[in-house]
């Protein structure tokens, strides 16, 4: 296993352990830090815990299945602890979300769940968000009129998701990656975004949806406080 | 043919015969009145006018085939006249839409149109919207959670659209339809569903989204003006 590789299985397990208690319904992330919770829930599974999961995406439903970790349908009320990954993590506690192209269910999850944990690797946090393109999920019928409206409402740069056919969300919608440059105000532009007809959802997560945040350091997992320098 | 298909035809070929002309790329509407206005479409290009089309719905789109109008892909510039139905419109010119479930590709041709034409019998005008149920397109995976926050946020009954399996728009989404009661406000209460994460779009049309009112009256088709009292 790669050292980065160690390091995300440090903070997908270390998560799991702080905040996953027996008889608890789990919020499961996307992606290869996600990965390492969901593996960590499957062998609090196996060794007898009552958990159950609700699945960001259709990839961990089927990694949940494999790991014999009992699924339940996302209603919105019953998810106590989600943990997930991030691409980037500003000094404020907002995210950005959804490289992987999973940030809807993403998002639903983190605004269901009790507590939401963010876990991420060092060179994910930053000051501003925004040199990681904001992913923006579209209707596909209206792909190109939300492009255009975006490109000239706020000069953006805006790339729709590859290849061929071109990639959809497991909701079936379009994705576009859009280069807003610093993003000042992540959950004012989330909601102008959402103002445009046919934007379904952003990869911005407004910083009061982020309980914590543990970072897999060299030496270890950190667990930030709000008030930490970085 | 009934009186009341009668008065349909009535205006639907009214609203084509008075704003289409040979040269223009046509945005056609769903329903049984605006059925209408495609049938006369399709008789002008088959008397040799130049008409191309954007539908909005898969079934305008076929019977668009059937009746040989070509048809061109949304791409949110190229409408110059758009022409629909709708459930009820209000004194302000405010809608309410999406009966059908074709909300939202309406809701977008009639935002991308130069021209947005309503076409009614005259038991679609109401002083208030609110009477006929507000239709909300809402992604599946999210439904139960949007349901819950509607319903408390507004206190509101509120039914998802069924029946067994539920009926999906063309979008693959839910419809949950709403009864909000007399609405004060359209465009400020489609911004706050808009809000809710999970909601792509909603059935309430801005006021400022219609340009023309054609309605059909027992002793012809009348145009309301802005000011025309009802």
């Amino acid at each position: 296993m790669s050292a980065a590789d160690d390091s995300k299985r440090a903070v997908g397990f270390a998560a799991v352990d702080r905040y996953v208690r027996s008889g608890m319904c789990v919020g499961l992330g996307t992606g290869t830090t996600a990965h390492w919770a969901i593996e960590r829930a499957g062998e609090r599974v196996a060794a007898g815990d009552a958990l159950t999961a609700v699945a960001t995406s259709h990839a961990t439903e089927a990694l949940c299945r494999e790991r014999g970790i009992p699924l339940v349908p996302f209603a919105g009320r019953e998810i106590d602890v989600a943990i997930d990954g991030a691409d980037e993590v500003a000094g404020d506690w907002s995210l950005t979300k959804g490289g992987g192209g999973a940030l809807f269910r993403e998002k639903a999850v983190a605004l269901a769940a009790r507590t939401f944990v963010v876990i991420v690797t060092p060179e994910k946090l930053v000051k501003r968000l925004g040199a990681f393109r904001t992913p923006v999920e579209v209707v596909p019928f209206a792909v190109e009129y939300v492009e255009r409206a975006i490109a000239s409402a706020f000069g953006a740069q805006v790339v729709r998701r590859g290849g061929d056919p071109p990639f959809l969300t497991d909701n079936g919608n379009a994705i576009l990656d859009c280069a807003f440059g610093a993003i000042g105000d992540p959950a004012a532009l989330d909601g102008e975004l959402r103002g445009i007809h046919g934007v379904v959802a952003t990869g911005l997560f407004s910083n009061d949806l982020t309980d914590a945040v543990l970072v897999a350091e060299p030496d270890g997992v950190r667990e930030l406080t709000r008030r930490s320098p970085r």
